[in-house]
C-alpha cells in the first residue's frame, strides 16, 4: 500500500510560509502501516494541480491533498480533484445548508463566495468538517482514493484523526498498526545507554532505538502487531527489561517534557522551586511558569544579566565574586541560596556560567541547588550555545532537582 | 523561467524532520526572478529518485536538489541525477584531494566511504563546498540545468548564496532582481496602517504591502529592477512617504526584531531596565538577554508565577493588592518600581497579567513602566494565548519602553 501528499497553495511555493502539515500527515500514515513514497507542493494554479494529482492518482494507491478549499478563486482543488478524475462540479444543497449553520452559529453571513465551498467533483463523499468552513471530501479513482483536506493545520489534523485514518483502516483492510513508546531520558549519553541496552537493540519487534536531543536522549521501542492490546503485550517486556537497565534516568515517557514533569513531582512532594538563571536567560522560568502544574511548583525565577547583578539583584557578596572568581561553585551556591530565600522557596537552583559558554577555554556553567541547610552541587562543560545550549542546561539543571527530590544518588 | 525543488530523504518522508530548505530556496530564487512551480518529496531510493529527477527535467528549466549526497549507501542523489542525464558515475581525482584535506585539517582521517562522496555524474561541474565534506555539483541536460546540494541548512544556504545564485543570473541571463525593503511597526494594527497608506498600497512598482504578526505589522516594500542601484532609488522616496505617515510607529527595520532594537537604544542613552513579567513567563527577560547589546542594557528579571509571588519576590505591599485586586494598574505601578530598585535599574518595566489572558472574561495585561519619581501606563486586551500572546505583550510592553526612551507620545 502505497500513499502520498499533495499540498497546494502558492504561499508555499513563494516560500512564505513552512509545510509542517506533510510531516505530520506522514508520521500518521506510518501509523496504520500506509508506505509513503512521495510529497509534492504545487501552487494554486487548476492545471498543474490536475496534472498533479492525475500522476499521483497512477503511481499510488492513496493520495492526501492538502489545501486550496477555501472560497476564493485561487482555491482550486475541488475543480483539479474533478478534472484529474473526469468528473463535474456539482453543487451539494446538504453542504450549502450545514456551511449557512456553521456561519449562523457564529452570527456570521454567509456569502457567495462560501457558496463555493459546497461544490464538490460529482460522485465525492463528504468529509463534515466540524472544526471549520472547509469541509474535506474524498473520490474513489479506478480503485484509488484520492482525499481533499483543508491546508489549516488545525482543521486538517482534526479531520485526519476522526475520520481519515479510521476510513483508510477500514477501506484498505489495513488491521497491521505501528505502536511507539518513548522512554525519555536525562543525565546518561546515548553511547552510554547503547552500552547498557545493546542487546535489546537487536531485537526485531519490537525494535528498540536511541535518538540524542539536547540535553535528553529518548529510548524508542517500536512495535508492528494487529491490535494495540497485543501491541501493549510485545512492549510491556521490553520496557520492563529497559527500566532495570536505565531506569533511573528515565523522567518521563511518550511527549513528557522535563519542565512538567518536574513541577508535577515537586507539586505531589509538596516543595516550592525558585530558579536564579544567566546562561539559561529565563529558560528554565519559561518551562516551569507553562508547565500545568507550574503555578503550584514555581516560586519565582531571577534572570541575571552577568556577575554584576548577582551583587545588585541577589545580594550576593562581592566579596565571594572577588575570592572566588566568576563563574564559579562558591558563587552558584550563594546565589542558590539566595534566590530560595528572595522567591519564599523551599529549593533554590541556580545556574551560574560564561556569557559564552562555547568560547575556547570558557570556563563550565556551574549549577546549585539550595535546601534549607545544604547545597547540592553539578557541573556541565557542553560548551554549546544557543536553543541547544540553553535545552541542555535546562534539562541537567532540573535533572539535578529532579534527583534530589527522588533520592537518586547525586553524581 | 521555471524552477522546481526536489527534496531527499526517507526522514522527510517518515514526518521525522521538517522540510525547511524548500521554503529559503524559493524566497532565494524569487529574488532573482525565477519562478518556483513545484517542489517534491522523495526518500532514498534509487529507482524513484530518478524517475522524479527525469520528470523534473523535462518540465523545469532549473532543478534543484537538496539531500542524498553523505557517504552512507543509501545517499543515492549522485547515482540518480547520472541515471535521470544518462551519463556514468566516475571518482573525480580533485575532489578526492579536497576532501582528504578537509578532514586533515580537523584531525580526522578520511574513510573509504568519504570516497564515495568524490564521485560524480559524468560531465558535471563541481560547485566546492568549504562549509562541508558534501561536495556540491550541476550538469546540463538538454539546455535545463540540475543542481545537487547538500541537505544540511547551513551548507546548502552558503552554497546557494555564495555559488548557485550567482550562477543562475548568469547562465540564463537574469538581470531583473527583486529586493525587499521592511518597516517594522508596533503599536498600530494593519487596518489603521492601511487606512493612512492606502494611496501607495496602488503602486505597481515597487508594491507596498503589510502583515502582521503578533504585536507587529510588517510594512514591505518589494521592487523589481536590473540593479540593485535601480532598486534602492525606487524605494527611497516610497519609504520617505510611508515614513512620513508611520513613521513613529517603525521600530526597525528588514530583520530586526524589537528586543535588539530597543537594547541598542538604551545602550545609546545610557540607560539600563529591568522587568517584572507574569503572563510573559519570561519571554521580555530572554529577549533582552540575548540581544547584541542586552548585557548593557538589561539589568535583570524577575519572573512570577502570579500575586502571592509580587509580595513575597518583589515586596510588594499585600495591603495594594488586597485593596485594588489583582490584576491591576496599582499593582503594576508597585512592581515596575520594586524591580526597578531591586536590580537596580534605571527603567523598571512590569507585566502584570492573569494566568490565562484568553479566559470569558479575563483581565487586561498591565504595563507599568516606573522611572525615576513617576510611573507610565498602558494595557492590553488582546486575550490570546500561547507563543502568539507572548509575542504581542513582549512587543506592547518594549514598545512602552521605546517611545518613553524616544519621547513619542505615549496613549
Amino acid at each position: 500500500m502505497q500513499a502520498e501528499i499533495v499540498t497546494i497553495g502558492t504561499e508555499l511555493l513563494l516560500g512564505e510560509i513552512i509545510d509542517t502539515n506533510s510531516a505530520w500527515i506522514a508520521q500518521q500514515l506510518t501509523t496504520i502501516g500506509l508506505n509513503l513514497y512521495y510529497t509534492t507542493t504545487v501552487g494554486d494554479n487548476l492545471a498543474r494541480v490536475a496534472d498533479v494529482l492525475r500522476q499521483a492518482l497512477q503511481r499510488s494507491d492513496v493520495v492526501i491533498t492538502t489545501g486550496g478549499l477555501g472560497p476564493t478563486v485561487d482555491d482550486v482543488t475541488r475543480e483539479a480533484v474533478a478534472r484529474a478524475t473526469d468528473r463535474e462540479i456539482a453543487l451539494d444543497e446538504d453542504l450549502v445548508e450545514e456551511i449557512a449553520c456553521y456561519f449562523a452559529r457564529r452570527g456570521y453571513t454567509m456569502t457567495d463566495n462560501n457558496r463555493k465551498q459546497a461544490t464538490l467533483p460529482r460522485g465525492a463523499t463528504v468529509i463534515h468538517n466540524p472544526v471549520g468552513t472547509a469541509p474535506a471530501f474524498f473520490v474513489e479513482h479506478e480503485g484509488h482514493v484520492l482525499i481533499s483536506l483543508p491546508g489549516v493545520p488545525h482543521e486538517m489534523k482534526h479531520l485526519m484523526e476522526a475520520e481519515v485514518l479510521p476510513f483508510l483502516r477500514g477501506r484498505f483492510g489495513l488491521r497491521g498498526i505501528i505502536k511507539s513508546r518513548v522512554l525519555r531520558t536525562c543525565g546518561i549519553g546515548e553511547s552510554a545507554i547503547d552500552a547498557r541496552i545493546g542487546d535489546l537493540m537487536q531485537l526485531t519487534n519490537p525494535t528498540v532505538g536511541t535518538a540524542a536531543h539536547p540535553g535528553q536522549t529518548d529510548v524508542r521501542i517500536t512495535v508492528k502487531a494487529d491490535s494495540l492490546a497485543e501491541a501493549d503485550a510485545l512492549v510491556a517486556p521490553v520496557e520492563a527489561a529497559l527500566r532495570e537497565r536505565i531506569g533511573e534516568y528515565v523522567f518521563g515517557v511518550d511527549h513528557d517534557v522535563m519542565g512538567d514533569v518536574l513541577a508535577a513531582l515537586l507539586v505531589e512532594r509538596g516543595l516550592r522551586l525558585a530558579v536564579a538563571e544567566t546562561v539559561t536567560t529565563g529558560e528554565i522560568a519559561q518551562w516551569l511558569s507553562r508547565a500545568p502544574r507550574g503555578a503550584e511548583a514555581f516560586a519565582g525565577g531571577t534572570v541575571l544579566p552577568g556577575a554584576d547583578a548577582l551583587q545588585t539583584s541577589l545580594g550576593v557578596e562581592p566579596e565571594l565574586i572577588a575570592r572566588y572568581g566568576y563563574p564559579c561553585q562558591e558563587v552558584a551556591d550563594a546565589a542558590a541560596e539566595a534566590v530560595r530565600r528572595g522567591h519564599g522557596a523551599d529549593l533554590g537552583l541556580a545556574v551560574i556560567g560564561p556569557a559564552d559558554p562555547a568560547a575556547p577555554d570558557a570556563p563550565p556553567v556551574f549549577f546549585a541547588l539550595a535546601l534549607e541547610g545544604r547545597v547540592l552541587h553539578a557541573q556541565s562543560r557542553q560548551g554549546r550555545t544557543g536553543v541547544s545550549g540553553r535545552g541542555w542546561l535546562m534539562h541537567l539543571a532540573l535533572d539535578l532537582v529532579r534527583r534530589h527530590v527522588l533520592g537518586l544518588p547525586i553524581e
